[in-house]
């Protein structure tokens, strides 16, 4: 796809730039996670959250198996063009494989990560494969 | 440095994770840099945000030149452990170089990033230096 827009980006050496999702409303930050241009070109194009699975190295369409889309209201870029910050309508209020509402549950307390979310849905129940990340 | 904490993070393969700082009580995503271990030691020690600058190859005491310092309320970590976040509070209501409170000022409008928020201290003013990035 040529677009002007997407030619500002500075992606780095792997075609990737982070992606931060933010919830509209709340402002919690729901994840992290990484796009290509094909990414971000599908997500500004459909509305809803495309990221780039590093692990499967594909598309990964956020909610395709787990029903937990998301809508993108806004796309922002940072100062450097290397950092998008989305902000989003969570389906299911449930951002995390994990099945809790943001993957950022673990809280640093003293020298300990402490689990301050509790699990909304069995991650079993989110994915008929049972594979966790989508 | 020693601590169990920080063997739970995934560094990647230039021993980094990205960090998210937003801002306390706004929830505005402020920026997002890089953190190694020594800068998350010292961060959550000190209490002041410390990134790893990339560019010049050292630790970033975040507002050692500018004095926009962030003082850090809350780390998370996320489900993969390879980004945390950081909840903050911003000195000066400024955490971008080019003088804005947030790196992401930028929107996407359509098919163009349209610039969404005012610059509230001249850069020239804030870096004697006038390097820009601290």
């Amino acid at each position: 796809m040529s677009a002007a827009w997407l030619d500002d980006i500075k992606w780095n050496g792997d075609g990737l730039v982070p992606a931060v999702a933010q919830e509209a409303g709340s402002g919690r930050v729901l994840m992290v996670a990484w796009m290509n241009r094909d990414a971000l070109a599908e997500t500004a194009a459909s509305g809803r959250a495309v990221y780039w699975s590093r692990s499967r190295n594909k598309l990964w369409r956020k909610g395709e198996e787990s029903g937990h889309v998301q809508t993108v209201r806004e796309i922002h870029l940072d100062c450097d063009a290397d950092v998008v910050l989305l902000t989003v309508e969570q389906a299911g209020g449930i951002a995390c494989h994990t099945g809790r509402h943001s993957c950022f549950f673990r809280r640093l307390d003293k020298d300990q990560w402490v689990t301050m979310d509790p699990v909304l849905q069995d991650p079993a129940r989110i994915y008929r494969g049972g594979a966790g990340h989508e």
